[in-house]
Order: structure tokens, then sequence, then C-alpha cells
């Protein structure tokens, strides 16, 4: 990871939800995209919550990457209380398989915004990647990284087009 | 309603909440028991949301009933910021029957509870009626009213058994 | 668990619910509250369920948490049958991930009220907090031990911070 | 409507689900059976609940229908409190279709079987047709007549092949 | 098990149905009631299914039960052609956990009724029970060995109180 | 429509499932391909149901589309007695929107396939277009129809690029 | 596998899926049809999906099964850019047990079908089934293969009626 | 609307999600933001899906707003053919209320991200506001248009505290 400062954060409900989200982190280390790692609880410290999302934009960050399960808050209360992007995972929960999660976190009232991924390690992983495709827009090495990114997760289908082997 | 400083908040999301939660607070004007109402969104008014549960206490509420649709957060954000026993009242939301706000609202995790009632008006009644009975563990009086709310409430399902008249 | 008589009994509708309404009396040891244990089983002691409802008063019960499972009529039952707070724990059922057993419990209709926590142990565990919320309105060494319970959970998460340790 | 004393008894949860049960009532009309109609709220006339149960062998039913909506529990707390054979009907309920009267009925425990028909009005009246085969067993008179009323189902059917007249 | 001829049929539409329909032989034998066991593919062996339900009353059966998982047709198929009570057991499916096995035979058309139960186990072991308690009206010794079971079954749970033993 | 003897069957469980059906005829009506159209009820007719099936073959029908709403059982029972390709349409049901329908209709076993088309008009309309595309496999003519069909159906929305007109 | 040219062709969203698609090889390797079998990815491939939908035709297919999981856009995609009937298969997700690949593959809109084959590998196996129904009406030799391996389905299950051997 | 070339483009399925995805364009009003509108079915004119995706980056699109409804195909493939970041907005459907389409967009495999908004008019506006947060931090004028706009939707909540009113 390089020594540039971190324009994406990645936050979670819980410790138990990195099992998750470090997908997200695993995607932005192969783009060579630094980010800061942190738990920030809705329900445990609210007020944590708070003051993240109110010293966000100051400490540099360009996209917010929340994820959350149950009766999961984190991504809409971030997104309540700043005009970062916030793109929210729906891990999934022990007893409804992260319906819940999603339906907490997608369904957010006109006004305030939630960019949702996928339940799960699969939609960790997008919300990297997505975050990485916003920085990207001005961001030419990026765009390049990501396009070979992409290039070589094409090819590796390509390459192997009997499922059989 | 008698002069008594209120011990019951109703709060909402939204001012179209207010259709399901004048359900809790016509049960509460026949039980005789005085309350606060207001709207506090969670996702457009984060801050007050704070200030309101910070100040709850002091003001003097023993129970606050909190009702709202979608990805309801207010109900759940109240009680990580407040000791004081929270109602939640999924309100019926327009494109998931309220499931949804359901799930937002009752899936709470281990360490914050909300007390969560039916989907839609019924639950929002029943949000006034559970306040009322938390209140009358320690006022014989309001106790004696409940008792003679729910004896009536019995008696007109006696009285009417034959369901074609 | 002190020698005060129990203001808070923790009823499910069969033993093997214990695994889940444990995490509701380790609640209540921690904070130090007295509470009743018992299976009283909605279906296979239906008088039972009855004659524990109407004498739970004059036994002193401040709140009544009920878990069940599946078609979860236990604390709708009870809350038919006395004044005193329910507080509803929703089972995890074998084939339906405890969504009948929330259905059955939170769906109650206008004029009995059950105040539902989440499907499972935390549900459990908060229906414990929960109790504690409600009586610690007029008991203020409980306010007090209930706070210091928050703050140590939410000092947890403040400790912790970085999910990858 | 005979003068012979009802073996079937048709109850439901209020007043309202009457419009869903009179489909039970029409059929059994049709089938020359005669029955008993009464409202017996679970969550309102709890005791009438259990009375009416303890009391029905004696009645001389042989069936009982019961129809609840939402958290219902009538048709289980009735078939824990008697022998006789009862066929639940879930009412449709306003915020989830009948999925949770479905899940309250259907799922019950090891032990207490409730024979669950169809969500609403096509339910109610397959509760009467249930209910009269299983009298049929015993009765050749019954047998004919519901083997006719069957004959002319399936005739109507099969005189009307094209569904563009 | 008796040798009196048997009222009661036990079809299922494979053979690994088996592991959830012996719950209903089991009930059976413990009330020493006779049955037949056989499967019966709806879709694998549709004339079969056809011949069964025809020959069914002759054969002296009182009751089928009958169970079926996923697109379940099996009930309401042998519903269609006999007037014999059906008592439908949706078995748990690997994919949906029952949900379309329950849908497929509860949500019958007016005019052919299903009695349902629950998914999976416990559904077998009470149409077992319903089974004998459909008979039971006209069978006094068979009246009392039910009155027996279920009190047994009451007398375990009320001699277990505390599920913490 | 031609003289042609028609090679599609459109069935239907009942009369009103003509509302949703009509769609497949318009359909073939706009490919000019003659079909068949019959109510045939699963639960009211099974032995029509089962002489449709049985015959179908030698009256040179090469696809069979059935629609059905609730327990759906038509297109699956039909599949179980031919060979013919059944495509099933599951209609909308008037408490579950049709998911009990389509769970009923494509959850079919190992065994006997039925090809699924989407809940409602848009399926019916859709199984007529599938029907179309399997014979055009061995009907040059029929082929270059579909394919014109499908041009203007592209060209309407090419046409009109902007939502706003 | 015979030595003939292949009608059909399987294809599948990810070298994964192939524990499922399996099963519609399987089924086409006894009824002696031989198929192709390729990953092709509608998100990491969407060229090759452009270009093999394109070729298909030329290359002699008769029927395309296609199997995807989680939002499964690869069997809609084929039939937007083919006349050749597609078969979709959807394959169990690890989070929603392949009800979101169901809503994905069968809700397809007015226009452009999908036949939709039940979740998981009982669907894959129906697909293969069903390819061969569709290919069988224009050749007796298949038609007389397909008829045997449903008869010896039907025998399998009428050799062993009872369930407990 | 100013003159300035769009960044964002705003396409759906049917001329029919216009009545939806016109909200997304009211909101990039209020913010002074172009857009481009255009209707691009993925299964009416998949070509020009790949046209419009192959060659939006060069006419200079920043953020694609892509709404669909049932199975929702339009969005995943947009983000499977461009590195542009892709809102996604599921469109009611008329069966399924938009579970489908939700689901549909959502649930994407890892390596291709949509960025999903809430179901229907909600989600539509979210999409615009989310749009116009990842162009805000580099746009600081569109930046303080963006808090204006938040302030006020607060401000309005704030001055209308009584729902009464």
């Amino acid at each position: 990871m390089s020594n540039q400062h971190p324009q994406i954060a990645i936050v979670m409900g819980s410790q138990s939800d990195w099992a998750t989200m470090q997908e997200a982190s695993q995607i932005l280390d192969q783009l060579q995209l630094p980010y800061h790692v942190e738990v920030v609880s809705a329900h445990r410290t609210p007020d944590k919550l708070f003051s993240f999302a109110e010293t966000a934009e100051q400490k540099g960050y360009k996209v917010i990457i929340a994820g959350a399960g149950g009766a999961a808050h984190l991504p809409g209360m971030l997104a309540a209380k700043t005009l970062i992007p916030v793109l929210g995972v729906p891990v999934k929960s022990s007893m409804l398989s992260g319906v819940d999660s999603l339906y907490s976190i997608v369904q957010m009232p006109k006004g305030i915004p939630v960019g949702t991924l996928a339940i799960g390690p699969a939609g960790a992983a997008n919300a990297g990647l997505l975050a990485a495709q916003i920085l990207a827009a001005w961001d030419t090495e990026l765009s390049i990284r990501l396009k070979a990114f992409r290039d070589k997760q094409t090819k590796v289908v390509l390459d192997n087009p009997d499922p059989r082997n």
C-alpha cells in the first residue's frame, strides 16, 4: 500500500464484519489504493459515528465504504451526516441471510442516498471496485490500473472456457 | 388530557407517518395520559435526533414511541443514545408493505434493544398501550384505567358474539 | 443473583428454547437483577399458561420475557391475560429461520401489545436489557448499573478500532 | 339448514373476519349441514376461547373451523385445548397479505395439529368442504351430497371449455 | 401394530420423504393405529396416483396423509380425485426450506381442500395426530388413547419446569 | 389465423385465467400461428387433464402452454403425462401476488420439466413467443416472421429514445 | 456421446456453476444427445456472450441451456440476442438460496422469453430433459429414447413402493 | 439546466420507467446539473445497450443512472461494459413490488459493481443525489449547492416539528 493519504475509508459495525469487509481491502490493495479501516458501531458508539462523519471531509475521504448486518444503520446514518458518497455493504446476518441487512441499507428515504452492493463478500469486493471507479474519473493512472484489473478478470474466464477442466 | 408533564414522547420520521402514529395518541388520550408529539427524522435531522435523545431523560420521558418506515433508523438510533425504553412502530412502506421497516427496527444487534410492535396502525395503537402498561407498574390509578380499558375491549367482543349481526 | 424477590420472569415454550433464552438471563446476572425461569408451553400446557398469567401480578412480576418458536403463541397469549408488559423473543425455527416466530409474535392485533425483539440470541439478550431499562425508570441504582453496562459496551468497541487486530 | 344439532362450529377472531369466513357457511348451507357461528377472540376474549374449547365436545361438535388474521392464535389455542379436529383459515391481513396469518396457523409445534387451508375466502370455503368430508366418512347421505356437489363443480368446468365465451 | 385393516394411508412423493414422514407413522404406532405406507409420485407415477385415489375408498381408508416437497402436487391431486380427507405435509426442500412445498400444498383453489400441516417432521407427526383425532370422533377407545397421549405430553412439560435442568 | 391444424395448445386452470392467457393468443395471432384454447382444471377436472395429456401427441400438438394460479398443478401434471414440452405461466394470485403460482410451477422435481415464464400477462405473452421459437427451428417461414416481430419490437424502442415524449 | 454435431449448448456464468450444470450434461449423455459446454460470463465476458449468441444459429444449436446465479443475466441476455429457445437454470446462490437467481431469470419482460427451470441441480437436469423434449418433436428415435427414459424413471418408483426398504 | 455538457446519463429499460426515473432528473434540475436521458432496453435493444456503454466514456459521462424493473438487466450489463460508475434504480414491478428488480440489480457477482438505490421513486431521486455527491468531490460549486440542498431539506423538517399541523 502506498504512502499516499487515503481517500477511501472502510468502516464496519463490528469486528466480526471484517471477515466480509476485508474483501474490499483486498481489491484496493490490488489497485494500489490506500484506505483507512475502522470499526464504527452505529448502535454501540453512536457519538463516534457522528464525529467520524463530521470529520471525514477534512480528513480527505472521497468515498466511504460501510458494512453492517441486521438492523444495519451504519451506512445510512453516515450518509445522513456527510455529503461524501457512502457505499453500503449488507453483511450476511445469522438469522435472515442478510435480507434484513439489505433492506436496512438500501431502502433509504428520498434525500439521503446509500449506494448499496450485494450481500456478503461479493458486495464488499464490489464496494472496493466501485470506490475505485468513482476515484478513477479524475485519476488517469488509476483508470489504467482499473482497466488492467478488469481485462485480467475477463481473461481468466476467456482462458478457461471449459468448466470441466 | 391532564396537565401532568408528559412521560411519553411520540416521535416519527416524517409528517406522513402521523396517519399511522396518531393511533398511539388516541390510545393515550383514552387512557388520559399526556404525551409529547414531534417529527424527528433520523436521516434529514440527525443532529436533532441526537439532541432529542440526549435531553429525553431530563425532560422526564419514561417511554419513547418511535415510528418510521423503509430503512427505519429512528427507533434504533434513539435507543443507542438513551436508556429510556424505546418502542418501535414499523410504518407501512409503499414498496415492501413494511417488511423493510419491520426488519430495520426489530433486528437490532445485541446491546441496544427496541421493543417492536406490529406493522402499521395496529402497531402504533399497541405502542401506546404498551407504554401505558410500562408506566402502570408504578401508577395504581393508571393501572385501574388500563384494566377498565381492556375490560371494555373484551366486553365489546363478548356482547357481539354473532358476526352476522 | 441477589436475594431480592424477582420482578422479571423469563418463560419459554420448550426446554430447547433455553439455548436462546439463557442470553436474557446472562444479561440480568450482569445487571444483578433476580429473575424467575420457567418452561410454559402455550400448546402443551395451555392451562399452566393461563394460571401463570393470572398470578403473575400478585407474584410481583413487573416484566415478562417470553420466548417461543414457529407458531409462537406464548408471548401473545400471556399478553392477552395480563397487563404486565410482555417482551417477546422469536426463537429461530428449524425450517423458516424464525420468520414464522417473528410474525407470530410481532403481528399482534390492536389491543394486546407484545414488545418484540430480534430473532434468536441477540433478541433474548436485548429482552433482558429492555426489561432492565423498564425497571430502571424507578430504580436509581439499577439505572447506574445500566449506564455502566452500556459504557463498558461502548468502551470495548472504542478500544479496538482496528478490526484486523 | 336442517334442525339437526350442529356438528360443526365456525369461529373467528373478529367480526371483520366474517367477510372471509362466510364462505365456509355458504358451502355448509349448500351441503345442508347445520353449523354454529361465533366470534371468539384469542387476544380479547382468552377466557371465552378456553371455555369454548372445554365445552365443545359435550356440545357435540365434531369439527371446529377457526379463522384469524395477523398473529392468528385462535386456531392453535383451540387445538391446544380440545381433541376435536381444528381446521384453520388464515385471513388476509392488511399489511402482509396473510403470510403472517398462514405462518401463525400452520407452523404448529409437534403435538398440537391444525389442519390449515389456503389464505382468504378460498381457504374458508375449503374448510367447510373438508369439515364435510370428515363427517361424510360416517354419514352416507352426506357422502352422496358431497359427491353431487363435486360432480356439479366438475360439470361447470366441463360445460364451459372455451374461456373466450 | 394390531391386525385391524388400516383406515389411514401415508403416501409420499419419493423414498427420501420417508425421513420426514416416518414421524407420522411413529405417532400412529404410539396410538396403536394401523396404517398403510406407500411411495406415490405425482410426477413420476401419475397413473398410480390416480388409481390409488380411485380405489382408496373401497380399500377402507378414512384419512390420507400425503407428504411431498418442492412443487408438491401429490396432496392436491389426491384431493382432486377422492372425497377422503387429505392431510398434506410440506417436506423441507433443499433450496427454499419448504416454502415452495408449503405454498404448493396449502394454496389450493376453492373446491378441493387439503388440510395442511407444518413444514417438515413436526408437520408429519401432527398429520398422524390429526388423522387420529378425525377417527376418534367415532371411536371411543381411540379417543381415550389420544387423551392419554396428550396428558402424557402435557405432563412431560409440567414435570420439567426449569429449562436449566 | 390460418387453416393449418394447430401445433400449440393453450390451456388454463379456470375461465378467469383467460384475462392473463389471452396475451399468449395475441402473440400467436400476430405470428399467424393457429392454436387451441381450452379450460382444463387440474383440481376440478383431473380426468380431463389426464385424457387431454394422453391424446395431445396424436392431436398433433408440439407445445403446450399451461397457465394456472395458486397451488398451480396444471402445468406440472400435464408434463408428468406427456413428452410434449410444457410451458408454464404462473397466474397472479389474489393473496400472494403469484409467488405461490411461480413456486408451484417452477420447482418441479428432477425428471419432469416445465419451462416456466414470468408471473402474469408478460409471462403469458412470452409463453406464446417461446412456443413460436421452438416451432421455428423447423419452420423457416415462421422463423422469418419471428425475426420480423422482434425487429419491429426493437424498432419501437429505437424510434422513441426520449421517454419524455 | 455420439459424433453428431451438437444441437444443444450448455453455458454457464462461472466455472463453479458446473457443479450444478453437469446434471444437464448427464441427462443428455443418457439420452445420447451431443452437446457443447462453455463458460460464458454475462458480466465478466459480455462481448463473448454477444458473439456466442450471434453465431449460435449458424453453429446449428437448436436449444441453449444457460445457468447462472445471483443477478443472473446470462440467460436473459442470450435470449435478447438470439431466437433460439433459451432454457434458464437458476443456480443456488450463497446468500439468498437462489431466489435472486430465480427472479433474475424468470421475470423477463414481455418480448424476450426464457423458459425457466427449478433452482439448482434438479433444474439443470430438467433443462436437459426439456431440451431433449423440444428436439424430440422432429426426431422419432430421440422420442423413443425419451419414452424409454421416462418409463424407466417410472419403473424405479413403481418397483420400490415401500419407502422403508 | 445549464449549457454545460452533461456528465450524467439517465437511462431506463422502457418508456414507462420514466414515471419513476423523472425523480432523478428533478433532483439534478434543482442542483443545476445537466444530464442526458434515454431509453435503452437491455432485452429489446441489446446492441444499443452495448454501443451506449462503449461510447459513454468518450461522451464525457462520469456517472450513469440506470433504472429497470423485473429481471432488470440494464444496470448490470452497462456496468459490465464500462468503468464509469453505474447507479441502479429498481423500478417497482407490477407483480413482485420490485423485489425482483432489486435482486436483479443489487446481487451482482464479484467483479462488476452496481451501486443500488431504493425501489421506486425515492431510489431514483437518491440516484440523482448520489451522482451529484460523486461529482461534487471535484466541483466546489456543486458541493456548495448540495450543502444548500441538504440544509433546506433539514430545515423543512425542523420548521414543522408538529405532525398535527
